[in-house]
């Protein structure tokens, strides 16, 4: 049976591209591995793979304890595919926290604070001495474009600025050019639903026994998505209702000026105040210098939480 | 403040020289970095250290907040130093099962399924180019011959075998001759006590709720061990006592037959009958081709807990 890979639900440019990528690795190392997604592909993805003329992995429902599978950009298990306990999990590449994570048995996993999952899969290339075709190199490059906002982020590492130049070299094309298009194209709010803006880029972390949902949303134009507010504060209400989050924060990135406005719900909605020195109003403060969830957000919120109750 | 790197508690072979040698590592990267112990130098490592002339680490109580640390050859917090869950943790460079392990942040995590840490530790010399000492390179030869009994283990794989190899040549010694004197000094029995020999090369496990120490003897005469039974017994059952331990398996390796006696106490010592598919008389039993506790003891144990009461 083929080995099974995929990256989170809600899955993102990286974890599309990378599932994808490891897949032809893999196959290139003599493996039967194929490539799946545990969501729908956002617009900006759907730019990267029509560009470079790849077509979208197959959804992916669950794992059963008979499926072999790969994990990229991504580790805990609440944000992998249902079932994921049980299956036999024979590599992590990945370049987050590592939590709610647990084998029985040996495995591969390679985790590195860098910006982006690609940057370490072309570490895995080059150390295999396998060959990056044109289009391996062109959803690498999307995947580091996407995960650092062209270099902006401050997840960026030199790592990831030297391999996205080395892969848009491979790829052969403007960098600058394709990254800000690319970018754009994700970057629409209008033809998109509330709910799928809360849910397009989300993931749930379990910080002092409490759940707490994290969506990032990246803008050209915060105005144009906060004058649905209402229709957004109905959405994020509902998905705390049914899921029982005890905080919801929808983080909304203005990716050309490179700072947030945070939107935050649920018992635990004060903890964002706490988290980064502001005071919310209606619910909402503006957040300077904050674009990564992972690097500024999360580990924000989670010291919030831990000193709440010292 | 200098960088703590450190093995698991109850050291072996591995978890010393892989934290010396990932020191030196990580002095040739440009950062300052020590090596350290959670216990004490059993003798078979104390030869491997007299052989190539290195120093003992210091010995490591705890850590603390403030601390930035690297683990080598464990990830489990419950085998790790005390204070663990509250301190920075830079690396992990481990070839053990992953689990009860968390960070707030990013890490480099690289686990490998294979026999020895010092095989994942060699590797990353060459991605980085940097040169091996001879001693060096005798300290991680001497990690793999422990941790694979001399390439007879099934945790061997292909690279322990090719990274011995090469690594006997720059440290210039005969592998053979080496390795056995290596091994047969720290498989004598006769001097140590039964609370040593029980707990020289023990884990602690988390399995189905149910607290499980493994511990393991290598030795050269299993007869010379079992004469002093009723003894090792009544030390066991002080742990069990001491540590609501529910399962103590002293695990005794012939490493000259490659075979292993199991001694089992505790409420659950029947779930070794299940295990292994063998019968217990007087709480042993003989496991034949067993001398792996990853690759062999610890996953029969933990399937046998997990279908107790399916």
């Amino acid at each position: 049976m083929s080995i099974k890979i995929f990256g989170h639900q809600n899955p993102d440019t990286d974890s599309i591209t990378s599932a994808i990528v490891l897949a032809e690795l893999e196959s290139k190392l003599g493996n039967d591995a194929t490539a799946y997604r545990l969501g729908e592909i956002n617009p900006e993805t759907a730019y990267a793979l029509n560009y470079f003329n790849i077509d979208a992995p197959e959804l992916l429902d669950s794992v059963i304890e008979e499926d072999t599978v790969m994990l990229v950009d991504h580790n805990e298990f609440q944000q992998s595919a249902p079932g994921i306990e049980s299956a036999t999990i024979l590599a992590v590449i990945d370049h987050h926290r590592v939590a709610n994570f647990e084998t029985n048995v040996p495995l591969y996993f390679r985790a590195e604070p860098v910006g982006c999952t690609a940057t370490v899969l072309y570490k895995i290339f080059s150390e295999n001495n396998i060959e990056v075709s044109r289009e391996c190199a062109g959803l690498m490059m999307s995947a580091i474009i996407s995960d650092t906002l062209l270099l902006k982020s401050p997840t960026t590492t030199e790592q990831d600025e030297k391999t996205l130049y080395l892969l848009s070299e491979i790829a052969d094309v403007n960098l600058e050019v394709y990254g800000l298009e690319m970018l754009k194209a994700g970057a629409s709010t209008k033809d998109k639903t509330a709910e799928a803006l809360i849910n397009g880029d989300a993931k749930t972390f379990e910080m002092d026994n409490r759940s707490v949902r994290i969506a990032q949303v990246n803008v050209v134009d915060v105005d144009e998505l906060f004058e649905r507010k209402d229709e957004l504060i109905e959405a994020i209400n509902k998905e705390i209702d049914a899921n029982e989050y005890d905080l919801f924060t929808l983080v909304v990135t203005n990716i050309l000026e490179s700072d947030s406005k945070v939107l935050a719900l649920g018992e635990h909605h004060g903890v964002i105040e706490k988290a980064f020195d502001v005071s919310l109003e209606d619910n909402m403060a503006l957040l300077e210098g904050v674009v990564s969830r992972k690097k500024q957000v999360v580990p924000n919120i989670e010291k919030a939480f831990a000193s709440l109750y010292e």
